[in-house]
């Protein structure tokens, strides 16, 4: 199995990007990598590796780019390139730590959209507080404007995700709103509990986004707009606080020996929070695996990805959400193909 | 000025209410105050004080009730009683820490919305992690559909707000959305963008939930159904984690000495975090001072709120609003009257 990199892509580029490349290489001798982007960049931090070749571009998408416009025009791209390895069948799949909305266009320009889904959805996996095992969040973001049949495919996609990489039988699936009886929500949600009711998934009802952290399901499906809203403030609240009480520690008379003790506690919290090191967000419903990993992503990160890439493959979680949307029982998501 | 307050809503009911109005009793020797509720479970938890009455009756809103109908069929409920005696001018401003969904009921019914104003807005003010000033955010969920004419009328109510009772001169509008650039949100934060940039506040443009805490902004301006899963996701993300925290530490060796020293600073922490403190939340847009307490209040939050109350009405902010809404210069607004 062949990955794509997008080298460029990312604050840490090309370092972080090369270096969890590396390391995968190592840890996967099965898997081939091509890394593309600035030869002269990536080549210095390249220890010889059978398995690592480059794709040499100097072009590449800013993340102040307009993503449509800057895919259109920047053809020979870090990241256009790399999808475009993916849409030619010399890889399995495209990682990238740039635009996200760029890879999103990237992505529908090049590899295009599973028949019958509408709206690919970023699909991000969260910690939870207790248990460890994180949640599969989606929409947050892809799209702004969402309809109830959006969510419902975000669903399945989210279940069939659950069941093959994530390992929970019968997943949990809860739709992010404003309260928990039926009845709770704007015109959006309630059509979408209604949809989500009479799918195929173990649908458990609304969730409300206080319970989040305690992992009250195994997929969350949002819209983009309030799923966005509600993963930055996770991480707002969470850094914030982290940030807070490391000032409050360091103000206090026992600053060196409990700043020392507590540093790896408030380590192991923050990164549990971290969800970049739960892997990428995938690009949920492209026809082919493409993740987008956090922009401030280091080369854990990018490791992460690259074992959850290799996963969806081997799972081929692309080609089992292509069949259940045609699978003929489900006349529901039929009639929208 | 005499004040009404709800004795008998919220989880600490009669017994936190009660006390916080002896303490406000005691601390502002010019107010007077009506408790409404059980007088026989009021009546022992007051010491004699001129200045407290209770006005009795055992009917009550649970949280459970569904709003609007248990306001019109429980017409001698503690909540509604205290309303009345604001409709009826014999007390200038209520308070409750029972059913939201029913105290907004109440105050549409009983009290009755600002002209010009369409939907009242509930308006916690959350704290900030450095500055200890909080922010003013509404909507957190009295509408869980909103346009945009609304948003703009809870701009201009908050930035009064802002002013007048938060000291905040020339206060800074931001609007909460999925990312910073003007062109950024979906449909209704496009608009509400527009109506904003046009109105007479000092709007600063979109706010993203991740920057909240950092107090980017005096007042944030959102739509219902947003804010509300934005609170709540402030709320739940800093109690998961003050509350992993304090089992991480309890799990460490050091556990007594640690905890001990630590245990004021998350205290603290968690106190600043905890929007209960900074008063309750404004039912916006009513005719009269409607105030809910946060359901799990204790006593200071009750005292805290009616510290708020006796400044809202002491600065005559609905009488301000109104004028505002009325000025003819405002025809933006005054074309939706």
């Amino acid at each position: 199995m062949k990955l794509a990199i997008d080298a460029m892509g990312g604050d840490n580029a090309p370092g972080a990007i090369v270096e969890g490349t590396v390391r995968a290489a190592e840890a996967f001798p099965d898997l081939e990598f091509i890394l593309v982007g600035d030869r002269a960049r990536i080549e210095p931090l390249l220890s010889e590796h059978r398995h690592i070749d480059i794709l040499h571009t100097t072009e590449k998408i800013e993340g102040t780019d307009a993503p449509v416009k800057a895919v259109r025009s920047k053809k020979q791209a870090s990241m256009v390139l790399a999808v475009q390895e993916v849409r030619e069948k010399r890889c399995a799949a495209a990682i990238s730590a740039g635009n996200t909305g760029a890879l999103m266009a990237s992505g529908l320009f090049g590899v295009g959209r599973i028949k019958g889904i509408d709206r690919p959805a970023l699909a991000p996996t969260l910690p939870t507080i207790h248990e460890n095992k994180g949640f599969l969040f989606l929409d947050v973001g892809a799209n702004a404007e969402t309809k109830p049949e959006n969510m419902l495919q975000y669903a399945l996609m989210g279940s069939i995700y659950a069941e093959k990489i994530m390992h929970r039988s019968n997943p949990r699936i809860g739709l992010l709103n404003i309260g928990e009886e039926p009845g709770k929500g704007n015109e959006l949600t309630k059509k979408a509990y209604q949809l989500l009711s009479e799918a195929p998934v173990n649908f458990i009802g609304n969730v409300e986004s206080r319970e989040l952290l305690q992992g009250p399901a195994d997929v969350i499906v949002a819209d983009g707009f309030s799923g966005n809203l509600v993963l930055k403030s996770i991480e707002g609240t969470a850094m914030s606080l982290i940030n807070l009480l490391k000032e409050t520690l360091g103000g206090s008379l026992y600053t060196k020996v409990l700043t020392g003790l507590m540093y790896g506690k408030l380590k192991s919290i923050k990164n549990r929070m971290d969800y970049s090191a739960y892997g990428g967000a995938l690009l949920f419903g492209l026809s082919a695996p493409v993740i987008k990993v956090h922009g401030a992503a280091k080369s854990e990160a990018v490791f992460t990805a690259i074992k959850q890439a290799k996963l969806l493959v081997e799972e081929d979680v692309v080609g089992i959400i292509e069949e259940t949307i045609h699978d003929k029982d489900h006349t529901w998501l039929n009639s929208k193909v």
